[in-house]
């Protein structure tokens, strides 16, 4: 039997994670028959390379995802709000990146080395979790598993590019400019982020935590299917290009020990336990750039509570903490319609 | 009655530590009657600038104590090891910025603003912490007296400037390569420090743990004079030049609400609160650079756990963290002598 192949649309075309999703379908060999190429009206008429190919960028309107099978979105909450209803109206399934849908009891949200099966009970739309969250689930399941965990503290050191092409940009610039004693724009970040450290990404609710923080919450639960697990977030802008690091520490109702966390934590496909810490090994996001892979290290018995672990997470967030899971999860889509197909 | 005058010596005068105390001792106007400057072999002949004296750095040898008062040294702790106890013997008080004497039970380990009159019962030595537990304690001491606290969950964001100036210089030149793409060398931080961040600063112990980690969890409990407080520390060091941060997690025993929490703080000398998220008002090192003050801001309420408080706490770590703290220990002697001379 013939392995079915898909017209693949991907919205945000241009932006940072809709260039990586396209490194990723062509790197996994994605069974793409046609690719859609869809962004707002300033890029319309580019041209972009995707393997051997090369597709002219069209304007995302409501007509333009007829005869799509799959869509990647990756353009921002207001334009999946408006656009997705109209691609599932005509058929396609939606792997939605922003965090429109990520809440919404009807839509499974999804990192498939954890929660593959949800991605089959979508209506039309899967969300993908944001990025901070994917990482550090990847990390949390297995040991939920094993020990189950009672609370988590989270603390992040976020790269720039989780604030898109220009995010990076500004990182570049900044940079460049204070090392040249020049004045400096800061438009895309909260503060100067150039040689700083900045404690808000996104924008802050009335609890005094912000949306970025409050994800790493409610996702995390969502996810791991368990609304008891307490999470206590906080999301930090740090000067570093691309990789998100996370100190992630847990309370879990058992006992459970490094070592086995290391077992239990080596064996998750796509994660890869770094950590030999005398040899100067462990996690950096300069490890993780252009990786598919979560790295994990630093595992150690935190002796402040009883059946503490502590550790530190890191992975490229454009990669598996965007672009790797969305393709993951229209893998995941294309394995099951192989099987029901045979 | 004439206000008494000193001797001081600062031993590694020509370090960045050093450079900051003598800055230090000249803004508080230290009553300095002679300033002794000392250094290894390699500085030696150096002339310093303090107020509008000229002083030439001598060698660092057991005579160059003969008749000095207060020693402000920070020249490590193998210097520190060899060489204050000839200051002690020659009749000085020293204030040691090196871990060597930290946690001798014989030497009072001293932030003023927590615990000056540790500094009284003296016998020749007085330690000043390490820069991440002095801007942490100057915060904890208030909501332990109100609510005692029982566990601390602490998150560093570590200026390169902790490792002194080699540290600074080594991401200046790191960044500055890598901008023009060229080769760079990794000398003084454990890996690149440039657009990255390193899960270590210090060298691990076989619990998994750095020294530098470790001494947030002893030196605490030290100053605090409680050895029951709990504390799991992550110590990393990120590309920022001055100024360390921190995110600090709290369980305290009796309920303490942010808007309490915020006021005890507040009334804290040395302490300022920057607390307004929404309109993007918190600490940055970028705000704490040639500062003496501790700020502390996003006080709000950890919901994973009963009676829970996280915040974000930034300073200066050569100057609070380091330089000043001692001079203010030397300033608390300074009070001390003139009150039972009077």
């Amino acid at each position: 039997m013939q392995r079915r192949r898909y017209t693949v649309a991907v919205l945000g075309a241009t932006g940072a994670v809709g260039r990586e999703m396209l490194k990723v379908l062509d790197e996994r060999r994605f069974p793409v028959e046609k690719l859609v190429l869809l962004a707002s009206a300033r890029s319309v008429g580019e041209k972009v390379t995707f393997g051997k190919r090369e597709v002219v960028v069209q304007l995302a309107e409501p007509d333009a995802f007829e005869g799509v099978d799959i869509v990647l979105a990756s353009a921002g909450s207001g334009v999946s709000k408006q656009l997705l209803p109209e691609a599932v109206k005509r058929g396609a399934v939606c792997i939605d990146n922003s965090s429109a849908y990520r809440m919404d009891d009807n839509v499974p949200l999804v990192v498939p080395e954890v929660n593959p099966e949800a991605a089959l009970g979508h209506k039309g739309i899967i969300a993908n979790p944001n990025c901070s969250t994917i990482q550090m689930v990847v990390a949390l399941k297995p040991l939920h598993d094993e020990a189950k965990i009672r609370r988590v503290v989270v603390t992040t050191y976020q790269s720039v590019s989780g604030a898109g092409q220009k995010g990076i940009e500004e990182l570049a610039e900044q940079t460049v400019s204070l090392l040249n004693q020049k004045p400096f724009d800061v438009k895309v970040h909260a503060a100067r982020i150039a040689f700083n450290v900045v404690p808000q990404i996104g924008t802050f609710g009335d609890n005094g935590y912000t949306d970025e923080e409050m994800k790493l919450v409610n996702e995390t639960r969502k996810i791991l299917g368990d609304p008891s697990i307490a999470v206590c977030p906080t999301a930090v802008r740090v000067p570093v290009f691309a990789g998100h690091s996370e100190s992630v520490v847990i309370e879990t109702e058992r006992p459970l020990s490094p070592e086995r966390a290391r077992e239990l934590l080596a064996a998750v496909p796509g994660m890869v336990v770094v950590d030999d810490p005398h040899a100067k090994k462990y996690p950096m996001p300069i490890d993780c750039a252009e990786q598919d892979e979560v790295l994990v290290g630093r595992v150690r018995r935190d002796f402040s509570v009883e059946n503490g672990l502590a550790f530190w997470v890191v992975a490229d967030n454009l990669r598996k903490g965007a672009a790797t899971n969305a393709v993951q999860i229209a893998q995941v889509l294309d394995a099951h319609w192989n099987a029901a197909q045979a």
